[in-house]
C-alpha cells in the first residue's frame, strides 16, 4: 500500500508544524477560514507586522564569520551585556584573529566552539586585552524589558531586552542573557574571569541554562546557525574534534561596519519591546495554526522565536 | 601572542564543562579533591551505580535504523504510552517498510523526519493497520513515577517513567511523554488520528514541548542521534529537502529481537526509579563539577541527561 503522506509539498499532510513562522503554510490565510477564525498565528503576526516593528542590526556590533564553501554565520554582539567583551571581540576581528581559526568542537546537543588552539600558528591580536573581567550579569537598572509572564524553571523573571532572551531577579537588581538555542558566548578556563573573546561557543541543542551566569553571553547567531548545528559531531571527550584535519576552517571575520555599505547584508531583526512581540508571544503560548489539537497555552522563553529578516525583506 | 587555552587535551583548561558525563574530564577523581570535596557530581553518580541501577533494553520494543555509512541510530519504544503505535511500528519494520526509506526533512532546531514520501516506491506493510488511534496521553493510574519537584513551565508535575521523559496532570488523571531532545514520534497530518508509525521524527533541538498531547510519542533515541542531528538542514519548507537527492535513505530498519544475540548490542538505560537516579538529578541540578561558580540549584526536565551503556560496560 502506498504511502498515505503527501511530503512532495512542504505544506502537505504529513508536514508537522514548525517552530518558527509557518510561513506558506498556515491555513490561517485561506479565503473561508478568515471569515470565521481571526486567531493570531506566527505566521499572521508577522504578516501584519509594520516597518517600525524591525530594528537594523548595528554593523558596529555584528560580525560575518565565513567559511570557504561559502557559509556565513552572522553574529549580533550584546554590548549592553558584555561591554568589555564584545570590544575585545572587535580588536581581535579587526586584527585578523579569526581569519584562519578553527572549529575545534562540536559536542551533540551542546555547543559547536572555535578559536586558535595552541597546535595552530597563534594569531595577531592587535588592540585586544589579554584580560577582561568576567562579565556574567549586570545591573537590571536602566534596561528596556519585555516581560514573559509564563514562568521559568531557572530564573525568577525571564523576557527579551532589545531581542536578546534574558532573565533577571529583582531581589538582586542583576540581570543576565539566557543560553537559549544560538546564543554565542565566551569559552572560558577554571577562573571566572579567564574568557577574553578569543574563542566563543554558539549553543546548538536544548538550551543548557544552567550556563547562565557562569559564563560570558556575548550576544547570539542572527543567522546561518545551521552551519553550526549541523557539523559533524567530534568524538573526543566534550565533542572536541580528535583529528587537527576534522577541524573546520573559519575562512575570515569580518565586522559588518569595515565592509563598504553595498556589502553589509542588512539585516533586521524584530523588535521585542512592540505590541507586535506581544502579539507574537501571544500567538506561540496558544498556537491556533489549525495543525494544534491541544494548544498548552504556555510558552517557554527559548520556544519563542525571535526573527530576523533581510532589510525590506 | 599565543592562545592561553590548551585544547590539545579536550579537559583543558578551555572545555566548557559538558551536557552529559564529564567522563573522564572531571576533577571529582583527582585525589587529593576527593579527600576535601564529597559533593557528588554526574561523573561521580555513574561511578558509584551498580548493575540493579541499570536495566536491559528490551530488544522487542527496540529498532536499529542503519545507513549505507555504517551509522546506526538506536531506538526504544514506550509501548507503556504508545502500544498501538508501538505494535503497527514493529509490524511496519518487520515487513520491511522501512528498509530503503528516506529522511525526508532536517529542520534546524526541530526534527528530522523519515518515511516512504509519495514519489518512491510504495513499501510493504504487512501487517500494519492503516488506522491507528492518536496515543497523546494515557491514564496515569499504574504509572511509576519519579517526580522532578523543580517545576515546568508546560506541565503541573514532570518527571520520568521507566527511563522516558514525561509529564502528568493529576487534576485530569492523565500522563504524556515529552517532548525532550532525542524523543521520538510518530508524523501526522490535519486529524489527530492520521499517524500510523510509517513515518517517524526525532526531536533535534531545543525541545519543542508545544508538541506534547498533540502528536503520539513513541520512543526515543538511545545512541545515534548525531546521525540525524548532525543532518545537513533541508532548505524547503519545515526543512524538508527539495531535491530529492538530499534525502538520505536508511538501509534497513530491524528489531533487535529479529537478530541473533550476538548481533544485539546489549545496551542498558540508567533507571529513573533509583536512588542512584536521585541522586542524579541532585548532581544536576547543582553542579557540583568544579568549573562551576554559581550552579542554579534547579535543573529542566530536559536537560537531566538519561544515561545509556553498553552491557556491561
Amino acid at each position: 500500500m502506498a504511502s498515505r503522506f503527501n511530503v512532495a509539498s512542504a505544506c502537505g499532510a504529513a508536514a508537522l508544524v514548525l517552530a518558527l513562522g509557518a510561513t506558506g503554510c498556515s491555513h490561517a490565510d485561506t479565503p473561508e477560514r478568515q471569515s470565521s477564525e481571526q486567531l493570531p498565528t506566527t505566521a499572521s503576526v508577522l504578516a501584519a507586522a509594520s516597518e517600525a516593528d524591525w530594528r537594523g542590526v548595528d554593523p558596529g556590533h555584528t560580525l560575518y564569520m565565513d567559511f570557504a564553501d561559502g557559509a556565513r554565520v552572522v553574529i549580533e554582539l550584546a554590548p549592553g551585556f558584555a561591554p568589555r567583551h564584545a570590544a575585545n571581540i572587535q580588536a581581535l576581528v579587526r586584527a585578523g584573529w579569526f581569519d584562519g581559526a578553527l572549529i575545534t568542537r562540536s559536542q551533540d546537543n551542546y555547543v559547536a566552539q572555535w578559536g586558535r588552539p595552541d597546535d595552530v600558528e597563534a594569531g595577531d591580536r592587535g588592540e585586544a586585552l589579554d584580560h577582561v573581567p568576567a562579565e556574567f550579569d549586570r545591573a537590571l537598572d536602566g534596561l528596556g524589558w519585555t516581560s514573559l509572564e509564563d514562568g521559568d524553571v531557572y530564573a525568577p523573571q525571564v523576557g527579551w531586552v532589545d531581542g536578546f532572551p534574558a532573565a533577571r531577579d529583582p531581589a538582586t537588581g542583576r540581570a543576565w542573557l539566557a543560553h537559549c538555542y544560538g546564543m554565542v558566548g565566551a569559552g572560558r578556563g577554571m577562573a571566572a574571569d579567564s574568557s577574553d573573546g578569543s574563542q566563543l561557543y554558539a549553543v546548538t541543542g536544548h538550551s543548557p541554562r544552567h550556563l547562565d551566569r557562569n559564563i560570558t553571553v556575548v550576544g547570539r547567531v542572527l543567522s546561518g546557525i545551521e552551519h553550526l548545528s549541523a557539523l559533524p559531531r567530534g568524538t573526543g571527550a566534550l565533542g572536541f574534534y580528535e583529528e587537527p584535519g576534522q577541524r573546520v576552517p573559519i575562512t575570515r571575520v569580518v565586522m559588518a561596519a569595515d565592509l563598504p555599505a553595498s556589502e553589509r547584508l542588512g539585516l533586521q531583526v524584530l523588535r521585542t519591546d512592540t505590541e507586535t512581540f506581544e502579539q507574537l508571544i501571544r500567538a506561540r503560548r496558544h498556537r491556533n495554526e489549525d495543525w494544534f489539537i491541544d494548544p498548552v497555552g504556555r510558552v517557554e522563553l527559548c520556544n519563542v522565536p525571535l526573527p530576523v529578516r533581510t532589510h525590506g525583506g
